[in-house]
């Protein structure tokens, strides 16, 4: 008799749940759910304004999705509720959230509700970026020990500057607050009624390290007074390895899951790292982009080395045995999103309606049929500031080489490439901090849907690339970490190395680049370092000089509203 | 008993005629029409493709628009066509066609319809950037005289690269060619059966000097052989000042047109120059911005001096007894047709259907609510290369600053600043070198349509604008040099001065800066002048690079489908 689990991943914009056959990694049933508010931008649900590089969410629109994407998936896969062994889920991390001793969203009180403060902050909120330089002159001055397994810088993103931008800015909220959580452990905690919050995440993305802990007092406190107990009050709670088993499903929960009582949940992992195990492969040696919203680069390592422009190495930290590397570009198919929103013109727009098409389906089918080089475009792909060498969130994007006979194809084409240039300056600041790629490997949305922007990659980095076989391989990863919460003697498996060699798995046909392609692209590639260079280390500064024009501008503005 | 002028204009994408009531310079009528076959940039009528960066045009076109325009604004202005006493033309300069002994143009035959030399090429063609580089650098080793007057500066919108392109890349077409010949020149003729060609138009255009001629035949043997007798040969002619009587209307072109054979008609004007008497102020020391799809800057000067990024000096060439200095901005009102074709998204073309609004009216309405530096983006207005000081056609357009947040309406703002700023720096130039600014003005569409824009122009440079009360100034103005061919005796008058001074004028109130806004843009132009000279004087020249690879490939391209 066939035995089951559940993983659910939360993304930016969206959760997805799939029920996946232990074993084969068939999966039996899926289901997703947008986040009925999705990115609060420029306003909260009651309407107070927000400043500027806000990206706020609602916590009750992550309940919603959880319990609604699980009973439909098991629904959809027609499984018996008992013969499912456990349940992993997995979320973007950064992404967090203040709640009272009960665990109950600060937001959803009603002296919050008009407190952006006091709602989730998305990972890509950037309105840290002040609170992070200062963290990391700080501890640069303090030669802090914990900086160099941070690649020797701090994002915006992090919890630590959010945290700080917090006790700073609504100090109201942060006393309030008894604690700040991740996202992925307050779901846990949802769906079992005790906190066991993971080693990753806090590995990851708040400066914590197994030997090290978090942060000296000393160093929080010479941030900000508030901040000195940090690690023993608001970030209070054990720290669970991958794969533990955080608890069982209470009885409410399981009721509205479709679930049955008891059954195991994982901790919580970082959802672009469980992805991991959900190709199938836990080796050495290996980058993984897991190519969404964002892209995170995943590389596993043997040995724990300084890596410039990384996001963190941590032991155990994505598949234990080994250390696992993440770097990042914070924006890759948003880029996309945005560029279809607000830059493709009607034109377009009715052509794909005339032929049934995705708009993204014909601006690829038009920029297929472009040569590299033939666009005269370059772009600089930090429409989301850039997350790796340069870490600084007030960088910006940039299009340049427009004639009047550029068209709404060349530019989406542009983008690409921008973020394949990207992507390679990660791969080489692997590769010059010595640790060679045997393999590059994509999965994520836009790694099986689109053919072009795989195509581009491998042309751009003259590397094959071998593609995740599931189309959800977040999802599928979160659901092995389950299989190892249960535990072999119930079903599942012990380690999840295991679970990935069973359930995981590639396409068979690598995408394999185009020499002539590639010399055009080293030309290509050449003039964007120029340019990343030239904008991101000081050789011209008018991109942080605008950002703070603005953040000023939207201030006074918002304050003579207020007035 | 009112006598009026019909005045012409033939601008890039449309022609428009007026009946103008001599002495009071009321319009008793008006129309226009678009050139049938627009601009050609991708193929010919018959499907022939095109190279890189190609503008051409259908001569028949101008003919069918010369006939219709002024037929329709006779019957709208209900004028008894004996009354009309004269008829002046204006068109865009550097816009040039091949005709045969008899004034046909040669892509009207049919060994060359296929032929895309063979066409008219339009101002705003660049396909000859390179021999425009070449000349200069062969103009500055033989240290010729002629090249101060134009500012150091070879444009490749110029007729001489033009005609050294076509000798080069079509000697066929040269060499059937009896003349080259300006479209104004063409019309002229058209209209009187006799060539009487505009001192005006080759003074600016083709480098030819009252004093020195054309450049020398060394110079132009030096550039290619079959040059060395252009001036005796192919651009052979009489030269006639501006209010010069051309010749008057021939019997088969005035039924066509609804007026009187006989009817004097003036010599052809520039386009841009004619609407200096136009806003009816013809003194020294007034800088009038033409803003159409390019912006065309004339300065009036009292003596002849080297002004750098200038497109000429020439000594009565706009109005009579003053010296009259040409600069300009290759795009301008291009970039807002070019955004709206290729980057205005679906939601707002649907919104602008609600509210029945034009695109442009919708986008500068919510560009308006913005204050200066709240997009945070910047941008340099190169979208058809920069025709100032830098004077390269390779140039291309750049945005920065771009974030998910960033809207239509805030890149539409940033490219009106981007022109503003580059209006600036030609301005600056002009004071710079000796000649100072006393009065600044503006006329053309976007001057009398566009507050918002004419706002961010004052605000930008620190000063009061003031704009020409009519909205067809080129055509009053064409006008006003019918009036000046007829004469005083015949019911014009002698001069252009006293009919600038009866017909002409702007509107009383002036547009006034904000000094609040002036101190942003201030930062602002700092940060536009970093960006403009790091990429166009060397800094990095990947915009030429890619310029190079484009065009390489779109060569190829055509070659491989020929073959």
């Amino acid at each position: 008799m066939a035995k089951y689990a559940v993983g659910i991943d939360f993304g930016t914009l969206s959760a997805r749940a799939v029920v996946v056959e232990i074993g084969t990694g068939r999966e039996a049933g899926s289901a997703a759910m947008d986040y009925p508010h999705g990115v609060l931008e420029f306003a909260l649900p009651d309407g107070t304004p927000l400043g500027d590089a806000c990206a706020l969410q609602v916590p009750q629109d992550y309940r919603e999705c959880l319990t609604w994407t699980v009973r439909e998936a098991m629904q959809n896969a027609g499984v018996n509720p008992a013969d499912v062994v456990g349940l992993g889920i997995d979320a973007t991390s950064n992404t967090m959230l203040p709640v009272d001793a009960d665990g109950c969203p600060l937001c959803e009180m009603r002296q919050f509700a008009s407190n952006p403060y006091a709602y989730i902050m998305l990972w890509k909120h950037h309105g840290a970026q002040a609170y992070a330089e200062r963290m990391l002159q700080c501890a640069r001055e303090r030669k802090e020990a914990f900086l160099w397994r941070y690649g020797d810088g701090i994002s915006a993103e992090w919890m630590m500057p959010k945290l700080w931008q917090i006790a700073e800015e609504a100090p109201e909220v942060y006393t309030a607050a008894d604690r700040f959580l991740e996202v992925g452990d307050w779901l846990a905690m949802n769906m079992t009624g005790q906190l066991a919050k993971s080693e990753s995440m806090a590995g990851y993305k708040a400066l914590w390290n197994r030997r090290d802990g978090y942060p000296s007092e000393e160093y929080l406190a010479a941030l900000h007074p508030s901040l000195r107990t940090l690690a023993s009050d608001k970030l209070r709670g054990e720290l669970y390895p991958l794969g533990t088993c955080a608890g069982t499903l209470l009885p409410q929960m399981a009721e509205k899951m479709g679930l049955c009582p008891g059954t195991a949940v994982a901790v919580a992992s970082i959802d672009a790292h469980v992805s991991l195990p959900g190709i199938g492969l836990t080796d050495p040696g290996i980058l993984l982009m897991i190519m969404g919203t964002s892209t995170c680069h995943i590389m596993l390592g043997e040995e724990e080395r300084p890596v410039a422009g990384i996001c963190g190495v941590v032991e155990d930290g994505v598949v234990p045995g080994t250390f696992g590397y993440e770097a990042g570009q914070s924006c890759c198919g948003d880029h996309f999103r945005w560029l279809t929103e607000n830059m493709v013109p009607a034109s377009v727009e009715r052509e794909a309606a005339e032929k049934n098409m995705d708009l993204h389906a014909l601006l690829s089918e038009k920029a297929a049929r472009l040569k590299p080089g033939q666009s005269g475009l370059l772009a600089l792909d930090w429409w989301n500031g850039n997350r790796s060498v340069l870490m600084n969130m007030d960088l910006s994007g940039l299009i340049l080489g427009m004639t009047l006979q550029t068209k709404p194809e060349e530019i989406y084409r542009t983008l690409i490439e921008a973020t394949a240039f990207g992507m390679r300056r990660i791969l080489e600041g692997f590769e010059e901090n010595g640790l060679p790629v045997q393999q590059l490997l994509a999965c994520g949305g836009i790694a099986r849907k689109n053919p072009l922007f795989m195509q581009i990659y491998a042309d751009v980095c003259g590397r094959e690339i071998r593609i995740g076989r599931s189309a959800q391989t977040s999802a599928l990863g979160s659901a092995m970490f389950g299989t190892v919460a249960a535990g072999k003697a119930k079903g599942g498996y012990d380690t999840i190395r295991e679970a990935a060699s069973a359930m995981g798995g590639t396409d068979p046909k690598p995408v394999v680049p185009d020499p002539e392609a590639h010399a055009v692209y080293n030309e290509l590639y050449s003039e964007y370092l120029k340019l990343h260079d030239w904008f991101g280390r000081g050789g011209n500064d008018v991109m942080k000089h605008l950002r703070s024009m603005r953040r000023q501008i939207i201030d006074q503005r918002m304050h003579m509203d207020a007035d």
